[in-house]
């Protein structure tokens, strides 16, 4: 689907007021999610957004389809060295103070640029673009919904082909197959130098609580030393916690839930687990409100949990793997802002979108817990966006 | 399968020999395909590896696996700042002159560095870290032999499933859901900034002649804008060439290869340009040989097909869509050295293992062609490493 053009000159516009606001005279982006957000296409492309007037797309390839999807013009990029001059023919002087995405930007690609643009200061906008987009549309707040719509399905088929003795690498590779099939786009964009993801967190029984490379609070065996995250070789067995930690993406925008399956019933204690994860939930939900500072609502949970449960010790990951969030911002990516984690100063806005995904992490039993993606709106607490059952799925 | 310490020590003893060589004291590592080449690792981790003595791993998460996995020092990594500290406490001088990728690493990480490294010089090892990396041990190559192992069977699974009115998109996730059965690591890395890749390219007919950001020959339409290569949501038609690429990755070792499905014949036209990428894949394979230039062999191949064949204008891609490579490197990442292309210098050395890739594009038609991943050994040419069959795939 097209990003519409409305939805395009809101964004640039916003943009361009913080640009103006720090006396930025344009910039330069080239990470793929942040390009696609101001252009609209997910080509390879560099935009360049001047503080005022139009933006310029400039792309390798393919320009067919570049300017077939943005409403930007559109000019094909013969090197690097010339982007000076593409800025001119535009119409726009050359930027004295060129925005660009320190926080991605590769040292070597950033030293070009300074040759390319010889008399310019450089300043990192990244903080100003992800604190933009964590704020949703009601365009991309419809495009979340309709990603939401593919985990209900994937689950309902999770019944119908979960079976002992099935590996949990098996039961991943057939629950992403059955995510694909209904549009999942598969790639799933993470901003964080050397973060890597592919499906999520498929994970069973003791397994769960394996620490690793991944800032989760539950991130599985993985398949080997080389790939040690997400689901095993090993086998499901019955009665132990079945963690399905999945991310599904639609039209770019991502929904990431988790729900708890298992062959046969789950203990008395881990069921029991189970339900505080959903109690939980609801606080983080009703205290999501605008104006809240992130961090407060993470330590009034955890002073919840403290005072409430005998589980603080196994909350957000057991031992050296407990995480300091309980909450996330997606949208075009999977790390995106608010974080709800310990000191953080982000203040909550109607519009942000976040996971939030209490869980309790057991060294031998296995992790239990729920993750839904809901939105900031007003005084009542954020909506749900993920609209799969919370049951315990007993198969 | 852990990394054997013979490996390891080779490995740093080999960048060793190349920091001295370049006046280097030190590296610090952090880019995840490197540190895992050097430590054993795919942990969180910095690696710092002196131009003598032992290499220190310092690691935020996780521990443990760290530990269990590399045969160097681990360390917790209790913030970057204390990093000079660790080096110290190792027994080293701290370094003058301090090797990073800065090919890889953001400008605001790297100016942490230079806060953490005042008095220190930096310098890009990257280049010296690819061009190692480029030629694989015995070890190596009988990791990738096993990965080699998956497509086959991925494909033995295609024949019993493919069926007319399945959607490309659908095809794409049960043959990745059957590799990944079969133990294929899911995330395959890559190290240009901005790459994104997911299975590879399950792209039919006409849509295999779509143009896209990704750098290959035949990229697909992909499932929405905002992920434009790859597999469609739309339906496989008989008699139209099924393009599959797809790399499977095993303990970290990537095997890329394509092959062609088609549901009932193939036409004739199709049937004979099939046939002329197997000869140029075989020519390719032949000048694949210690001591010849990659570009030399470019233009040789680029040659041939102009004199010998009337498809020049269809060879590895069509219009804007052509690339100038016809080969590139494989190995912990998908964009390894050397590449086959246009003006490479690279000179081939015996055990570097390269994904060679001739195919034709025809704008109406769709895309025919082969892939499989060789080692160079010796003046015979390379050997092949994929061992599934090159006959085209009738159902």
């Amino acid at each position: 689907m097209k990003v519409p053009s409305y939805e395009l000159d809101k964004r640039v516009a916003d943009f361009q007021l913080s640009l103006k606001s720090k006396g930025i005279d344009g910039a330069l982006l080239v990470q793929r999610a942040d390009t696609l957000y101001y252009t609209g296409t997910a080509q390879n492309v560099h935009v360049y957004i001047p503080a005022e007037g139009k933006p310029i797309v400039l792309t390798y390839r393919d320009f067919i389809r570049a300017q077939a999807e943005s409403s930007w013009a559109v000019i094909p990029l013969k090197g690097m060295s010339k982007i000076p001059a593409y800025i001119q023919e535009a119409g726009h002087l050359l930027p004295k103070t060129l925005g660009l995405e320190l926080d991605v930007l590769p040292v070597n690609q950033f030293e070009r640029y300074r040759k390319i643009f010889p008399e310019v200061s450089f300043v990192d906008v990244s903080p100003e673009i992800r604190y933009q987009r964590a704020v949703k549309s009601n365009w991309e707040r419809n495009r979340l919904e309709e990603s939401a719509k593919i985990l209900p399905e994937v689950l309902e088929y999770a019944k119908n082909i979960l079976r002992p003795g099935m590996t949990e690498i098996e039961l991943e590779g057939l629950l992403e197959g059955k995510a694909r099939a209904l549009g999942h786009g598969g790639h799933v964009r993470m901003r964080g130098f050397g973060s890597e993801f592919h499906v999520g967190a498929i994970t069973s029984g003791a397994r769960a609580a394996m620490n690793s490379s991944f800032d989760g609070p539950v991130t599985g065996k993985g398949t080997s030393v080389a790939h040690p995250n997400g689901a095993s070789m090993d086998p499901i067995k019955e009665g132990e916690p079945i963690l399905v930690d999945m991310v599904t993406v639609y039209n770019g925008y991502q929904i990431d839930q988790t729900r708890i399956l298992s062959l046969g019933p789950l203990s008395e204690e881990l069921t029991k687990a189970y339900e505080i994860t959903l109690q939980v939930e609801e606080l983080i939900r009703r205290a999501l409100i605008p104006g809240r500072v992130a961090g407060e609502v993470f330590e009034e949970i955890l002073t919840w949990v403290q005072e409430n449960t005998s589980y603080e010790e196994n909350f957000m990951g057991y031992g050296a793997g407990r995480v300091r969030f309980v909450g996330h911002g997606v949208g075009l990516e999977l790390d995106e802002l608010p974080t709800i984690s310990k000191g953080s100063k982000e203040v909550l806005k109607a519009g942000m979108v976040i996971a939030i995904e209490p869980k309790f992490v057991f060294p031998d039993l296995g992790a239990v817990g729920i993750e839904d993606t809901v939105i900031v709106e007003g005084e009542l607490g954020a909506a749900f966006l993920s609209v799969t059952s919370r049951n315990l799925i007993i198969v």
